[in-house]
């Protein structure tokens, strides 16, 4: 049924590293749990991260292990369209064409570019564009093409992504402008959902989980490694017999995105009544993840494993996008006078 | 047989108009005389042209007359590859692959880029990006991309265009410095025709025929278009009987790039012993054209026709491309990790 619930979502995944505690609450449930209203496709982003992964047996993993991370937390590749970038060729015809139509300005611009410039800046080099490459400053047209080659209405982002979608409608505009009567790209909109900060997960040291901080508890880590690394969550010197204020601890932040609301509510009761530890506490956490990710650590297992069936089920998901990509590319080469 | 004579040439053609004398003599006919050396390949960048054609009707039609062109000027389909650059989808992946090793400083230095900023300098415009568009900007990458892709030993070019046999090296040289033990792309040469001036012929105005002076002579007009336009040619007032140099005649100067040696002699004599006129040098001139161009321009014609051959011809083509293309491909993506 076509109503307006039915648009198209497409989110891009890039393949930098392993998943871990922190993206699976900030970025893959809630991209996630889109897949309930829209039609919801998903790419890895993997000739993205060519822009900055130069190892090639990093690269290949971490494509396979984003795409077991997704299956394995639920998406559902039958449902929805999930593939690799670098299996839809169509993306990367579109993304010349859509470059005769793409402002250099607009590149001059963009953020990621712009960071570049400045870490040259402060480091005092003089030559800004040391050790920019091509693909970093094109990255906002290949997000266009990524984004128009799938016909996509929304595109769910952070703040930090506005831009690329902007730019994507800035391109598709400029295309439409001059070819319009012939056929029209779709013009995406983002949404940025509304409680960024809620999502965001405290690491072992207590900051923001993040890579770049190495507090990460990994998604997949086994039992022993998970345990260990709950351990380690620093907490205060509060006795256990006291009342202990259960926002302020990191323990329990973690634990309320994972516990149901009854589990929360139960643990809460208890923090502040006095009497629980943070060694029960962490205990707590430990159990609750172990038997929420237990399940989920199986199935990336079994598909990281060679010969899974994870080779097939990217293999569907990119034909179900290459027949997407097939007539927009199409369309767009006829307007152009390349039939 | 491999020898150091079969060695792989590549010619990109630009559809950005219909083709004059002034092409044909001083770019057909000596990239043709290339194929009995070398395994030539000829592709018409119709993606390229993208950058500033933004008539589809133009385009389409620019696209279908330089293939004409070039077959009937005696480009053999059979012994050379001739294809399309938008038949060719793997030379855009290549493009963007190739891009994320392909540093920025370099496209900050293409001439065609740089020319595009001092127009906007010396029109005192500001921002002297404007007006200028990515496909412009990325334009040498892809050009990287048609030359790798087809595995290039030499790419004859006339001086303005060696830079980009230089980037194309350039990139290559960066990947393979990463890759190289996987997978080596071959590194290309510029070759530069030594006798350039020699092909150059003068307009109906006396200055180098040139599409952007207005005073070509098209190379398949009909035979009455053909007259007129030698008649316009300028001379000077010297009369009937006395002695001509024919050095300094126009008319003269593009009659000997197409009759024979003998004839050339026998004409040249006659004007420099006097007697022969102008209006007699010109009759020579077009019936020399005439002979000469009315073979070539009944193919053109023909392969201009609707449900002519050319569609055929540029699917053979294309198909040959991408047998050579794909394999650079593929080795090309399993180097970096995208399987």
């Amino acid at each position: 049924m076509v109503t307006a619930e039915s648009k198209v979502s497409l989110t891009g995944i890039k393949p930098t590293g392993e998943p871990h505690l922190g993206n699976y609450i900030g970025a893959i449930k809630p991209a996630l749990e889109l897949a309930d209203g829209a039609e919801s496709i998903y790419f890895i982003a993997d000739y993205h991260a060519l822009t900055s992964v130069r190892d090639p047996h990093l690269l290949a993993r971490w494509t396979r292990s984003v795409a077991a991370t997704w299956l394995a937390a639920g998406l559902d590749p039958e449902r929805t369209t999930f593939y690799r970038q670098s299996d839809v060729p169509e993306i990367f015809e579109l993304h010349w064409l859509l470059s005769c139509f793409a402002a250099k300005g607009l590149m001059n611009r963009a953020h990621a570019y712009k960071a570049a410039r400045d870490r040259n800046r402060e480091a005092g080099v003089e030559d800004l564009d040391k050790g920019v490459n091509m693909g970093l400053y094109n990255y906002p047209v290949l997000m266009s093409a990524d984004i128009l080659t799938m016909g996509t209405d929304l595109v769910p982002v952070g703040k930090d992504q506005l831009q690329h979608v902007e730019y994507a409608a800035d391109i598709a505009g400029a295309f439409n402008a001059l070819y319009g009567d012939s056929f029209k790209l779709k013009l995406p909109k983002a949404v940025v959902p509304k409680e960024d900060s809620g999502r965001t997960l405290p690491g072992t040291d207590g900051r923001k989980m993040s890579k770049s901080y190495g507090n990460t508890i990994p998604l997949f880590a086994p039992e022993a490694e998970l345990r260990k690394l709950v351990r380690r969550i620093p907490t205060d010197s509060t006795p256990v017999e006291e009342p202990k204020d259960p926002a302020a601890s990191h323990v329990f932040q973690i634990l309320q995105h994972f516990a149901s609301s009854e589990e929360t509510a139960a643990v809460r009761a208890r923090l502040e009544a006095g009497g629980m530890g943070w060694g029960d506490l962490k205990n707590t956490l430990f159990t609750t993840l172990d038997d929420h990710l237990r399940p989920m650590r199986e199935r990336y297992d079994a598909l990281m494993a060679p010969g899974s069936e994870l080779d097939e089920l990217l293999a569907l998901g990119a034909s179900k996008a290459r027949r997407r990509a097939r007539p927009v590319l199409q369309q767009a080469r006829k307007a152009i006078g390349i039939g």
